[in-house]
């Protein structure tokens, strides 16, 4: 049985929110995705997206917003800097802090101008090296504090939480939409077919070899 | 004594905020503000935002954001709407659900980008007919989200949260800086002499006459 209402998915192009919408399609009645356009560093990232939500056949918003290239000196929007993984402890350089707060925060506006109420994000705290706008404390802190500002019942759905990289691929493989994954972005390299060189792809073949499952996604040879 | 930190300021150009801005001189170290250029109705209000911090001697920092006049249907973003105070029970339609949430979220980034920890909003639940995200109960909420957001304790000072018009005329007496509500903008009609007949001149008109204080603002006879 669905639940008779609709969902809002925050869907970037990537493995963790395809993985979302397939995961809400399941259980919401009617699901509609929302793609930030916000100066990433790859824009095949948010053409991946529209790709994805035509497979699924769901409407996609689009909201293009010019923040963070002013707020941060972070790897994902300006465009000169390395990429690096993070250091035992440290925060890569990825990081733009308080990037999730004003996503989920748009999105909870966005969803309130919809008339929908449940929000899916692919936020995940196990394999993020110390974001601490994806720990389930903070969706949870984010869920109140949303509803208060638009005195409105929001509910945060975050179904990736706990799962590993492999837990997410086996999911994706039981809902029935492992092909939905040739179409989404992890490549830091920004690379179609994918470089499986950088650090997000190693963790996205790691995460496939651990579930015993083969990649959609093209890679170079 | 002061607090031996620095505080940053929403400083919007309003009565409000620029009241702010002197309570937060008087109790903090240093004072930096932040002004939000989002596509006011009246850009007069930005302009006068930099006329007071340069009053106050402290520094401004400008963050042009583009998000409302996709995300709302307000009057105070789209010109061609009529102002209406709200009805009993009724959001006014300048009401822009989740407003604050952005402006607080984006400020307690800017401030972590700064060093800072202490952010001044004008906030008040008495005088605003029905903003769920200017009552007390959102700011603590705010405060512990953006917190966690952020590994970061921020604080979230709303010194006019309980106080009436009149009140908030008697502190900026008490302050010493009453001279600058000259520069403030309070006029719905945009205009500098104020209209004094739009229902912000009249709150504000009420507010001086009620605390027995002359306001320093010019007002078309």
């Amino acid at each position: 049985m669905k639940t008779p209402s609709t969902a809002l998915v925050l869907l970037s192009g990537g493995q963790d929110s395809t993985t979302c919408l397939a995961w809400a399609l399941e259980r919401f009645k009617k699901v509609k995705t929302l793609t930030f356009d916000y100066g990433q560093r790859h824009r095949v990232e948010v053409e991946q997206a529209g790709r994805i939500a035509k497979l699924a056949g769901v409407e996609q918003e689009l909201m293009k917003i010019d923040l963070f290239s002013e707020l941060s000196r972070s790897a994902l929007t300006h465009h000169q800097l390395e990429v690096k993984a993070g250091e035992d402890g440290q925060l890569p350089t990825t990081f733009v802090p308080g990037r999730n707060l004003i996503f989920l925060s748009l999105a909870a506006m966005k969803a309130y101008q919809l008339g929908i109420r449940d929000i899916v994000t692919g936020v995940c705290q196990t394999d993020y090296s110390g974001y601490p706008d994806c720990r389930e404390e903070f969706v949870r802190s984010l869920e109140q504090t949303t509803s208060l500002a638009m005195d409105t019942q929001f509910h945060f759905h975050a179904p990736l939480m706990r799962l590993s990289k492999a837990d997410t691929v086996k999911l994706m493989n039981e809902l029935g939409h492992l092909d939905w994954l040739k179409e989404s972005h992890t490549c830091y390299e920004g690379r179609r077919p994918a470089c499986s060189k950088c650090p997000a792809c190693i963790l996205r073949l790691k995460g496939f070899k651990e579930a015993g499952i083969i990649d959609p996604l093209e890679v170079e040879s």
